[in-house]
């Protein structure tokens, strides 16, 4: 199958939805596409290469694998405030890939379906021989001035989360045969690592009230990490937050407390693949966020604080440094 | 090497270029890039993959890919009357290619001095760990209304090229061993090949002029073939002009004049590589076209002209079809 009727046949948009977003004024098929931004919005990219055998296994469901492509750069839209406009896929297939029409279908059908959901079209392309490869490029727009950047965090803010931690992890140490899970919990696990739902609703709801914002791909340490380097102050996790963190909490409780709220609080602060916002805001802002967060129909928790002294410290309820705190930020595996 | 010490070492702008241009609002290190467009500007979009093996090979000079990666994106916008805003790289490394600085260093010099020839600084990216795959995503702008799309090529316009085609297939054949050239001659095509030169003054001096524009990446006969496909047209083109399509001709007279005339026409229809553009324009605009070529110091050629019968001809002086017709649309290789 040549690449135009690859392109053709499972990743073309259909007209009509590409003509309902005012913004897309041209689509496929030209040497560019052409996005026309409403007046006074600026435009937010993003880019993430996903490999097999890195990102991903060789047998991942090709569904899942579409919807978590595309799921991974609206986060970053969500971490910046923007609403999404559009998106490229750079695709390099190997040839037993481009021949299997049932992957293509399934894959094109995940990847569309999200695509859909958040009105967020292909706009353009490119597709090659080669070891498989997934290159998206995002697009989205957001107020000029209002974009939630990693660099605004200021001492005495609040650090909240949204929904749970460490889900993503404790699917994947099933899959890679870690431990092991009750049916049912790596059931309702699974699919946080498998089909992550990008926080689009609340990024945009959090514009002109949070101070910093980033997606948890790597874990929270590692992401909220990054928010205070950019913003060069520190920051202070209650690890009493742990279970709350975390649904691994709800699904350690239901295998009948195989996993100690320790190891809970290691999967919520390293585990990555999250895709939830970890985002500050001043102590003043609480009821505002938690509207917010009501809007946008995302729970959100309030798991520490800003500090002027650099670095991440886990405290417990009176403030004081814990003794998991070395262990904690052990990266897994 | 970790992916932010990869990308701090080797491709981050310095903040003074990045600074320079007042459309990048955020670059590199957040979740998101920030663009801000010109009032009354369209942002065009364009995505490339290179897979090593496929679109390079192996032992290919570092500082050729990394010019040539941008310089394929960059003929996109250049085709659509586009002028630079920005990139987007995602690179996946294997661990070899990781660990050589050398290497890094000139693919990273290759690629920045394009970016700072054009004003296009580097805004984003993503590291892996994977087969040698580069994926560029290039952001342009251009007055809303003035793309040089595809599709609005009409019966009577003229056919133009800029500069010459068929070059960089004549040093393909050598490097491929189909081939072989006197060392001077290769010298002046080889360039062609690994340096293509993005025709981005040309683009912008044809909007409004030019009734529709492409770029050369798959030679004369596949390019003009998506306009004429895209416009409802056909077009003619003047098989005598062979000779001028194509650089290839004079250092085929420097090499003794071992390609035959045919053979050249060839280079040019189907060659690919070239990243020169072929635009329509009305019959009447032929002084402003080329005045628009002299004011981009970029050399144009009139070789033909769009007519309402489908398909592609070859004719000769006096509008006849030619035998070479159809050995001339062959591919090569």
């Amino acid at each position: 199958m040549g690449e135009f009727e690859l392109i053709e046949r499972f990743f073309k948009t259909p007209a009509q939805a590409a003509s309902e977003s005012s913004t897309v004024a041209l689509g496929i098929g030209d040497d560019c596409a052409l996005l026309q931004p409403s007046p006074g919005m600026q435009i937010a990219v993003s880019t993430d290469m996903l490999v097999e055998g890195r990102h991903f296994f060789a047998d991942v469901d090709p569904f899942a694998l579409g919807h978590k492509a595309l799921a991974v750069n609206l986060s970053d839209l969500a971490a910046m405030g923007a609403e999404p406009l559009g998106f490229t896929l750079a695709l390099a297939l190997p040839p037993e890939r481009a021949r299997d029409e049932a992957w293509l279908a399934a894959f094109s059908g995940g990847l569309l379906a999200l695509s859909n959901a958040h009105h967020c079209p292909l706009i353009g392309g490119d597709t090659t021989a080669g070891p498989l490869n997934l290159c998206i490029t995002v697009f989205g727009q957001l107020p000029v001035g209002q974009a939630l950047r990693r660099d605004g965090a200021h001492a005495g803010d609040d650090i909240w989360v949204s929904g749970t931690l460490g889900d993503a992890r404790l699917a994947l140490g099933v899959l890679r045969g870690e431990w092991t899970l009750p049916p049912d919990v790596m059931a309702a696990a699974r699919p946080r690592l498998e089909r992550p739902t990008p926080r689009l609703a609340l990024g945009v709801a959090l514009r002109g009230m949070a101070s910093a914002c980033a997606d948890v791909s790597d874990g929270l340490a590692g992401d909220l990490g990054h928010i205070v380097k950019a913003s060069s102050v520190g920051a202070e996790i209650e690890a009493s937050m742990g279970a709350h963190l975390t649904a691994a909490g709800a699904f350690a409780s239901l295998a009948g407390g195989r996993f100690h709220s320790e190891t809970l609080l290691q999967l919520a602060l390293t585990g990555g693949d999250d895709y939830e916002l970890v985002f500050t805001a001043p102590a003043t802002a609480r009821r505002a966020v938690q509207s917010a967060a009501e809007r946008a129909s995302t729970p959100v928790t309030r798991v520490g604080r800003i500090v002027e002294q650099p670095g991440l410290r886990l405290i417990d309820a009176n403030g004081q440094p814990t003794p998991l705190e070395a262990r904690a930020f052990d990266h897994f595996g």
